[in-house]
């Protein structure tokens, strides 16, 4: 039980091996465990093929009997390219089987955990679900729209603050919240900040989990980035740059085996847009942006962003001349404002943490 | 039962007929029904005299056998000036009570409500509590530091902005949230707002309750308010000005019974300190602010503010043009913001009400 989170990661990594070949179907990995060993690994590789439970299973053998399988997501109940997993996973005689995301595939949902239950497996649904949910989430909108799902996080004050007019920004969340924060990386494959963030605090952009596939992406439209900032010290980089960037500068950062991309520009600075289509092709579909207020404010403007992630510190400036969290979206009227909607909020150490799906 | 409500408001009405009157004691207001008929009344009217449940029970006499007390604060088990109430209220043979609120006097708190139940009479604690409790705040502020008890309230947008650039500001916060605001305005004794506020909407500022104590102050350094502003049509006014205020308009004011104060400046504006002295000592000791974002932002600079509540839509105008929440308070680092404690957090319609004591 105690080992069910690290498991479940691992069949999330199972999970994304196939990126970006699995669709139309979804990302799914499949772990089998017996008395602490590994004895089966599956993923869905592609459309078609079999699904990750059956690879897991075949692998496993006969030690499926009495052992517990993770998988990211419900098994399926009907019949497709291939036959109900159930059915297959009930025969198996795998005692206990532990789900992350229940099927949104309303042919499925909560059909499959009935019948595990009814044969007699010990059923566990919810482990690691956030990250399982935000796999098919950014999996749908992939296949919908061709572009990459968007979260983008906030830290601020009551009064919508990131920043003193000085610049002054640590701490206005508390550690719990930047805790948080750190982990719920993890859900993504891709971070991206604007320059003036790195410019600023030279943050080091990591996942929480090391070995993640991860990549951070810096918009940075006059290729203003030291040589040296800390976040190119691992994982893939990628500079997201315009014409204007010196070629010179181009070269050095490329020769560190940096990524340079030359954007278009839009109103002067990169078109987020165009980086967002370019990233998706690189098979980067779940990004995160953490700031600055300018980028996100581009980027709800271009309506991009899908989900909002905003920690709120209860406390005040009042400040009109400190940083404001959104600029450049500039809503004219009150009917024009971004909304969010699904909200979620809980209490974060003494913070507010808010999270939405953003309607335009 | 379902007209407790309306009798604990009019033990409320009752207890503040002694506004100012009662130091160091509380405010009480003390009433009993016994079939539809209200067979006492009774309120604390000076320290060292009566309880307000005594001057109940002996207007009642023996209709007080098998009646309901309402009282709007835990009668006392402590032998003070005069013999604990409780064991009167016992012998009096009420069968049922129903209390506003606890007494927050740790020699109380509980005990009477704990006999009470004892001797078998049905006790319901909790009704109209809001309004008791903010009758007591207002008090304990009052004795101990000769200040009114300021409340200020904000409607705003999840990124902190009360208006859009054009000053657009209808509708923020939903139909739910505007209500609730309107019906928690009775817990205060008067409101206040600045005078950009009347000039933009024309509000009435009325309470909920037509019928209660209110005065309405406008911060008007100027003078610039209109004659016809709708605010002047009932209840009493104060207009809160300095001496740049035209003389033929303070004239024509004061022919309508509007009160004119002069006030010393602060930085070329109100002082809202002074102001807030003056009110103190015309009783008024309880105060809701509801803008705009200077008045708030300078009685937070001068901690003025004990309370916020704080209505956040969940809408970004992401627009650093438009209105912020609260201006000129200036908190240059972030060690230096005012902070919310004791907060609480619910979600109300569309929106979310934030509620917390100010720590400077």
């Amino acid at each position: 039980m105690k080992h069910d989170e690290k498991y479940m990661r691992h069949a999330l990594q199972l999970a994304m091996r196939a990126k970006g070949k699995t669709l139309p179907n979804p990302m799914v990995g499949c772990l089998i465990v017996k008395g602490g060993t590994i004895v089966g690994e599956g993923w869905h590789k592609r459309c078609g093929g079999a699904h990750a439970e059956i690879f897991a299973l075949r692998q496993a053998q006969d030690r499926s009997m009495g052992a517990t399988m993770y998988v990211t997501l419900e098994p399926c109940a009907h019949q497709g390219h291939t036959p109900p997993c159930v059915d297959q996973v009930i025969a198996s005689g795998v005692k206990r089987i532990v789900i992350a995301a229940q099927d949104p595939n309303p042919l499925v949902r909560g059909r499959s955990i009935k019948k595990l239950k009814w044969a007699g497996v010990d059923v566990v649904v919810g482990v690691l679900q956030e990250e399982a949910v935000a796999l098919n989430r950014a999996f749908n909108k992939y296949i919908t729209q061709k572009m990459p799902f968007v979260t983008a996080k906030i830290a601020q004050s009551l009064d919508g603050k990131v920043a003193t007019s000085d610049g002054g920004s640590k701490w206005i969340t508390s550690l719990e919240s930047r805790r948080y924060a750190r982990k719920k990386r993890d859900e993504f494959d891709a971070i991206l900040v604007g320059v003036n963030t790195v410019l600023k605090d030279d943050p080091q952009l990591n996942p929480a989990t090391k070995r993640k596939p991860w990549t951070k992406i810096v918009v940075d439209s006059s290729l203003r980035i030291p040589l040296k900032a800390r976040m190119f010290r691992d994982f893939s980089c990628v500079v997201a740059t315009t014409a204007k960037a010196s070629k010179r500068k181009i070269a050095l950062l490329e020769q560190k085996n940096i990524q340079v991309v030359i954007c278009p520009e839009r109103a002067g600075r990169v078109d987020l847009r165009w980086l967002m289509e370019f990233l998706v092709r690189q098979e980067i579909s779940n990004i995160l942006i953490e700031g600055g207020s300018a980028v996100i404010g581009q980027a709800l403007a271009l309506k991009l962003v899908d989900r909002m992630m905003v920690y709120v510190a209860l406390k005040i400036f009042g400040d009109e001349t400190a940083l404001d969290a959104v600029r450049g979206l500039r809503a004219h009227n009150v009917g024009k404002t971004v909304e969010l909607n699904d909200v979620s909020v809980m209490a974060m150490g003494r913070d507010l943490y808010i999270e939405g799906k953003v309607k335009y």
